[in-house]
């Protein structure tokens, strides 16, 4: 496949993104009146395929080519004490990414899906697992780690840019493989901090409703959180409707890269599974910067954070999967691949009343 | 493998059957606990797998050979004018699962499961059909279509225990076959009405709660629908005590069927996946005679039928997948399948914080 020329800025990618074939979504609904299942009888199943041939552009999408892009990095919050486990975890999970032995390696495998992770911005030094590692891991940091928003802004709206366009150029480069379909995932301890406040601020929901427990806080750590997610609020007054200035000032960077990823999908004009918390505020910044570009997302679940429903509800996304999972990840949209497929195999492979000789 | 000599009435069945095994349920928790996840942090998922764990008698089920066991059967009932659909597309589905086309074979084969149809009360030969399909279709007729239960008992106590016994013995062939996991599946124009008919007797919920459109029914079938159920109980007064005779008296031949399946798998401890709302009055039966069965079985999906929720609640399961789908066949527990399959792959793919070298 040909390999379009890449727009350099935010900007010119989101004045390029158009809406979904209108015209082939109304012939993908013509299709499903003609399955031979009684009106509507596959559900979702039909709102899903009609969705990914408008994406496609076609009533024929194949979804064969699947990845997930896991995006890792560190947060200076988590001197807050906001997290349950230490901040060493995050290259430690990577290295069990890379070894195929995490939630998100079996899940991925058993979607046929395959696993991509880049270091965006982790507070270690990844080089010697990407020397071997070469087409698992891309090391493409930002800085070592953001610093701790409930002191002052994550990152400067430079680096901001920089996060969303380097998941964009990751993204594009799967797609220019032949990638069908992407998931996002996250990788970064203190993460679901930043997520919470990205969802105060674009959602309007309180503290209480959007901050829950993330990996497990106890009680006090719990305080903790809602205190930092507060304090960074109340010092750096992000501006809702400069998605940009979210992201810098309470974001991070791999929520950044989910952003970028998911401005990739809808300007190739594919589909793209958001994950969990993480990934649904990755998917609020890129709303806030382009709300067409949610036309290519699928909320892959609906996780056990408490706040995600209400994420969810403000991109209108109704979830594939209810499991009560919390992993992040990319895991549940992983998993979510699995129902997709399933869901343009029936619409493409079915036979109408007619081809099957079945009354009407 | 040995195939165990089968029980030859309803009630050895019933005291044969023992619970999964606690121990191993313990321990699958205990591995749980160790996985590099966060505690809990794939929910359902987890809660799948010791599940499985516990019915399979072992840390490390299998659930590569998959089957989905369709019931088919006609209703007495159509005559009242209950359903959107004439009683010849019975057969003509029948067809069309044979010939691979139907939904529940796009959503097996997405599974990996094999697809096998019983005709157990068709009120059409399909002889010539079984002929030249005899590994995917079985006639094990009871009779050609059941008695309008709004007229009368729909069958014979006598020919209940047949319907039961069969889909008892054919799950017990496919099983000694090594299947790993079934799911239930149904085939029959009209069979939402004695299903209805079931959730109401046996889960105590009203007509209104209980009685939907089905595939489709306009407002005055839906009228008609709602009076057929109402006259059926009625007039033949079944007994909520006796799972026997409410499937003889506004039951079906396939729904009886499907009972027999769910009893089946607990006898030979093998997970069993329940499909809809068809597929769910089955196993309102089974659990009526056995309610011990229930631990054996998973709840694949919530059908948009409205009462489905009721008999869920009634035989505390929680369903796997959400998405509105209405079509029977097996084709939700079918779709669910690549949940189960995925839940038990984490689990049993997975490695401990310890094996992995993860800090706590």
């Amino acid at each position: 496949m040909t390999t379009p020329s890449l727009p350099q800025d935010i900007q010119t990618i989101i004045q390029d993104i158009q809406p979904p074939d209108k015209a082939i979504f109304n012939k993908a609904r013509e299709r499903s009146e003609q399955l031979i299942i009684p009106p509507r009888a596959l559900g979702a199943l039909l709102d899903m395929s009609e969705r990914l041939c408008a994406i496609a552009g076609t009533l024929h999408p194949d979804l064969s080519s699947k990845a997930v892009l896991v995006m890792a990095g560190d947060h200076g919050v988590v001197e807050e004490g906001v997290s349950a486990f230490p901040q060493e975890v995050t290259p430690q999970m990577i290295r069990a990414f890379l070894q195929d032995m995490a939630g998100v390696n079996i899940l991925a495998r058993h979607a046929g899906a395959r696993v991509m992770v880049a270091d965006v911005g982790v507070a270690a030094d990844l080089q010697p697992l990407a020397a071997s590692h070469s087409d698992r891991l891309v090391i493409k940091k930002i800085r070592n780690g953001t610093s701790n928003l409930a002191q002052g802004p994550a990152m400067t709206r430079e680096e901001a840019v920089q996060s969303i366009m380097t998941g964009f150029e990751l993204a594009s480069s799967l797609i220019a493989t032949g990638v069908d379909i992407l998931a996002t995932g996250d990788m970064g301890i203190g993460n679901t901090t930043p997520s919470s406040a990205i969802g105060v601020v674009l959602t309007g929901a309180s503290l209480e409703e959007m901050v829950g427990r993330g990996t497990g806080v106890d009680e006090r750590g719990l305080h903790r959180k809602y205190e930092a997610v507060r304090r960074g609020i109340a010092l750096n007054t992000p501006q809702a409707q400069d998605g940009l200035d979210v992201l810098a000032k309470v974001g991070g960077f791999e929520i950044g890269g989910i952003a970028g990823i998911i401005l990739a999908a809808a300007w190739h004009r594919k589909p793209v599974v958001i994950d969990g918390f993480i990934s649904t505020a990755g998917a609020l910044i890129a709303h806030a910067l382009c709300p067409l570009c949610m036309e290519y997302a699928f909320a892959g679940h609906a996780s056990a954070e408490p706040g995600h429903q209400i994420m969810l509800a403000h991109l209108n996304l109704e979830p594939i999967l209810r499991l009560g999972m919390r992993l992040g990840e990319g895991s549940g949209a992983a998993l979510a691949f699995t129902i997709l497929e399933g869901a343009i195999k029936t619409f493409t492979e079915m036979k109408t009343f007619e081809e099957a000789g079945v009354t009407t």
